[in-house]
C-alpha cells in the first residue's frame, strides 16, 4: 500500500495556503498561514495540523524563481526570507518525506493538468491573470522547463511602461495592476464614469454607502460598474481583454495547444474581459490552430497551486503506490 | 557496420536542393533540381545520382505543414503538387530506405542542432529570416512538436497587415517582403534615397550601369545602399531589425534558450539589421535571460535544411550504427 495523500503549499499572497491533497487531486483538508512572523514555524505548525500517516510528500508553489532540480529558491521578491532558508531540507528533516519546489504558475499548471481543466489534455498553455500575468506550458503531459515569462512578451512595440523595465508587455495591458492604472489615467483625464462617485454595489448595499477613494478601485469594482452600464469601466475591461486575446493568439500560433487555460482573479470578469479576449484571439490566430484550441477557465480556482504542488509527489513517483 | 550516409532534400525555393550527407553532418555531394516539370521524376533522378550503398535514409524538408508522425504533407502552398503525392511511400518503394518528412524551418533547426551552431546546445530558438519569418524550437536536444509559427506573433497590436490575415505580426515588419514593401512605401511618399536612382553597386560596376526598376529592389540592394550611406535604406533596415529584436526578446522571455540562431538571406545584413535587433532585444528581454542567450548566426547557411532532413535518418536510429 502506498501513500494516498500529499501536502500542497502555495506561498503566494499574504495568506499562505496549506492543503492536504488526495491522490485523485482533491483538497481534503486545508488551513491558512500568515506570511508575517516566523515563516518556518508557522508553516511547520500548519503542515503538522494536516499531516497524517497517509501523507507521503510536501510540495511548495513559490512566487519566484525556483531551481526545481536542485530544490533551491533563487528569487522570491515578495517573500525574500525564502531565499535564505533551505526550506526543502528543513521540511524533509522535520517530516521525513520528500519535498518538492516549483514556481507558482508552473504549480497551477500542474494542478490543472493533474485533476483540473487539463486532465484530458496533452498540451496546453496556462495563463494566470492577476496582479501580474504569469503562465506555464504543459507539453505532452509535462511541464515545459523554460522561463515561461508569458506575461512579458511585447505586444505593443512602443507601448506602456511595464514593471519589468520593458515597454508594451502583455502584462502592461491586461493585468489587474494595468487595468486599475489605465482606469485611473482615464479618470484623471476627466472621462465621465460612475467610478469614484459611487461605491461598489456591494459597498452601496452596506450601511455606510458613499464614496470610495481612487486607491480602493479594483478590477472587481470596475467590473461591477461595467455590469451596471458604466462606459469607461466597460471600455477599460474590453481593451484589456483585446490585448489579452493578442497574447493568447501569439501562444496559439507558437504552441498549437489543445487549450489555453485561464486562471486568476480576473477570470471573474469573464463576460466582458475574457469574452473580448476570445474575440480578439479569433481575429489574430491562424484559423485552424484557433479552432483546435479551446479557451477555457481553470477549474481549481485558487486551489490550483496547492493541488499542483502536492501533485509533484504523486507524479514523480516518490509516493509509492 | 551501419550506414554512414543519408540523402537530404530541401523542397523550398525554385531550385530544390538534394544532398548526400555524412553521419557527421557534412554535405559530401549535392545537386539541384528544378521545381517545374515532373517533380517526382526529377527528384528520383537526382537522388539516384547521389545514392550509394552507404545511404540508409532519405529526409525531405518541406515548405509547408507536415504531419511528421504519419509522414504526410498536409499543406505546401508553393508546391501544392506535394499535397497529392505520397512522396514518402514512392521514395521508399524506389530506394528501399526509410523516408522522413519534416517542415523546412524544423529541418533547418535539426541541421543546426546536428552539426551546426546548435551542436553543443540543449535548447535554442531558430529563426529563418527570408521572404517570410519562420522558426523552430529545439528543447533539450529535441524538436518541439508545436505549430512554431514564430513569425506570426503580434508585436504591434494595431500594426501592418500581415499576409496571414492578422495585423502587426513580426513577419509584417522584418521579413524580406516587409522590408521591400516598407522601402517602396517610403519612396512613394517621396523620401529622398539613392534607391531607384542608382543601380546596386554591383550593377554599377558592370558595363550596363543605370537605373533599376522598383520591382528589382531587394533587401540585398537596400543593404548595399545602406552601406554606401543612404539614410532611408539604413532606416528601413534598422526599423526591421528593431522589430526583429522585439520578437527575439519575446522568445527569450518565454523559452530562456541558450541561443537564438538566425538563418536565412537577411543575415547578410548582419551589421545593420541584426545588430539593431540585438540592441533592441537587450532592451526588452529579462536581463538574466538575455545574458544567457547568445544571438548567433547559423553556420550551415542554405544547407541547414538538407543536413537537418538527412539527420533524421541518423537521429531516429533508422540507420543502424
Amino acid at each position: 500500500m502506498g501513500k494516498d495523500y500529499s501536502i500542497g503549499i502555495d506561498l503566494g499572497g499574504t495568506n499562505l495556503r496549506v492543503a492536504l491533497v488526495s491522490r485523485d487531486g482533491l483538497v481534503v483538508d486545508r488551513t491558512k498561514v500568515s506570511s508575517s512572523g516566523d515563516l518556518m514555524a508557522s508553516l511547520t505548525s500548519a503542515i503538522q495540523s494536516l499531516f497524517n500517516s497517509g501523507a507521503g510528500g510536501i510540495g511548495l508553489a513559490v512566487p519566484g524563481l525556483v531551481d526545481a532540480k536542485r530544490q533551491r529558491i533563487l528569487r522570491a521578491p515578495n517573500l525574500s526570507i525564502l531565499e535564505t532558508i533551505d526550506v526543502s531540507s528543513k521540511l524533509t528533516a522535520r517530516f521525513g518525506v520528500p519535498v518538492f519546489l516549483e514556481n507558482d504558475a508552473n504549480s497551477a499548471a500542474l494542478g490543472e493538468m493533474y485533476s483540473g481543466a487539463g486532465k484530458e489534455l496533452d498540451t496546453f498553455v496556462l495563463l494566470t491573470l492577476g496582479t501580474g500575468i504569469g503562465g506555464a506550458v504543459i507539453y505532452k503531459r509535462k511541464l515545459l522547463d523554460v522561463a515561461g515569462e508569458l506575461g512579458h512578451i511585447v505586444v505593443e512595440a512602443n507601448g506602456r511602461q511595464c514593471g519589468c523595465g520593458a515597454r508594451g508587455c502583455l502584462e502592461a495591458y491586461c493585468s489587474s495592476r494595468a487595468i486599475v492604472e489605465i482606469t485611473r489615467e482615464a479618470m484623471d483625464s476627466g472621462r465621465p464614469t460612475s467610478l469614484g462617485l459611487l461605491g461598489s454595489p456591494v459597498e452601496l448595499a452596506g450601511a455606510t454607502g458613499g464614496c470610495h477613494s481612487l486607491q480602493a478601485i479594483t478590477p472587481k469594482i470596475i467590473h461591477e460598474h461595467s455590469l451596471r452600464g458604466d462606459t469607461l469601466a466597460t471600455e477599460v475591461l474590453k481593451q484589456a481583454g483585446w490585448y489579452l486575446g493578442i497574447g493568447i493568439a501569439n501562444y496559439i500560433n507558437v504552441f498549437s495547444p489543445e487549450a489555453v487555460v485561464l486562471t486568476g482573479g480576473l477570470t471573474g470578469a469573464w463576460d466582458v474581459y475574457v469574452k473580448e479576449a476570445i474575440r480578439s484571439a479569433s481575429e489574430r490566430a491562424f484559423k485552424t490552430l484557433f479552432q483546435k484550441a479551446g479557451i477555457i477557465r481553470g477549474i481549481h480556482g485558487d486551489n490550483a497551486g496547492v493541488i499542483g504542488a502536492a501533485s509533484m509527489a504523486f507524479l514523480q513517483g516518490s509516493v509509492e503506490s
